[in-house]
């Protein structure tokens, strides 16, 4: 596999390994052989080492990784040695809750404003971050080099907003709307459609006899 | 592949074949030739014909699928023939958005109470759900036949609070906290893992000008 085509598997693992390397930086975990980071994730060490390969591997034979290293390592790849500006456009429960994340900030990911088209919202704050009106969405947006946007209002809005981000300037779209979006090959997208990973545990709860017949 | 071991890939494809076949319904749309299923969908007319054969296959030669008989049986396959009670641990914006979402009411997710440990809280509806404190959580799981929990709490009560719902009877658990849960076999397990899929995002923006190379 050449550097430049890592598959998707590989890169929804990555924010995996952060998240673990992290927690073994809080315990004041300096170097992890690479069967003890298997153990804990639960996932082959011949599996993670393939992983690191795509990007050049970060292990020393035999003496482990070192983890504050391999942390910053991913991270980069990841781009969290970056900051983005973000804006999230529905303002209801999910648009706040995203907003009221304090980790994403620390994590590079500003929320400078949130839009919604409910006058009732209009001036609010959630966590210092103003709700405003869509309509002032694309002079936002080109004012405020925004980055990310997080699409948290219903499927019907959902494609007219996206081409107003789109038209103006903005080109990685979080979408929660439940709909596939159309958009030009140098946008991109993260769909979290929340009825399709509650169907999908429905599924595992009703085929889980099978599982149990297996083992 | 047997009837029993349907590949993780193929059930995730499921609830976007059950939704666009949805969407074709409300259309009037009777019937649709696996060619144009295939179009709309953008995955290849092979695929789908692969997906559906796990399940015994459901297409007439020549003639298409009968939309509205393929949207029920799929609709069966995850299981939403059925009526599932649900309750919702952690009653903070995102548990809230949850319980505030009329559509999972309509597919069979019935979602009777949210529990929270803030006694702000406690009384308060949402959309008809009460929320209650999370030490009356035992009793309620066992009185009310609940089969599934989404837990939206901290990443640090969530691995106490699946003990406890795992005791009680709960059989899949909906995970936002983000953590890895540690559960019995039998218990199944849907993750969603809202700053991983931002990280993923954030990956895909940073690389994004290599795709637009590969074109």
């Amino acid at each position: 596999m050449s550097e430049h085509e890592i598959s998707k598997a590989v890169v929804k693992r990555l924010p995996r390994y952060y998240r673990y390397l992290g927690d073994l930086i809080n315990a004041r975990v300096e170097r992890i052989p690479s069967n003890e980071l298997s153990d804990m994730m639960n996932v082959t060490a011949s599996q993670i080492r393939q992983d690191l390969n795509n990007f050049g591997g970060f292990g020393q034979q035999g003496y482990g990784y070192n983890v504050k290293y391999l942390y910053n390592e991913i991270g980069k790849i990841i781009g969290l040695d970056k900051t983005y500006n973000m804006v999230v456009v529905g303002g209801g429960h999910l648009g706040q809750a995203i907003a009221n994340y304090v980790k994403f900030e620390k994590r590079g990911f500003s929320i400078k404003c949130i839009f919604d088209i409910n006058p009732e919202l209009d001036g609010k704050m959630v966590r210092g971050i103003p709700i405003r009106m869509t309509d002032e969405l694309p002079r936002f947006l080109r004012e405020n080099d925004i980055q990310i946007a997080a699409l948290t209002l219903p499927k019907s809005g959902a494609e007219t907003v996206a081409s107003v981000l789109v038209e103006n300037g903005v080109k990685a779209i979080w979408n929660f709307a439940h709909t596939d979006l159309d958009l030009p090959e140098d946008v991109v997208v993260e769909n979290v459609h929340l009825s399709e990973s509650l169907m999908q545990l429905s599924y595992d709860l009703n085929h889980r006899r099978t599982m149990e017949k297996k083992s």
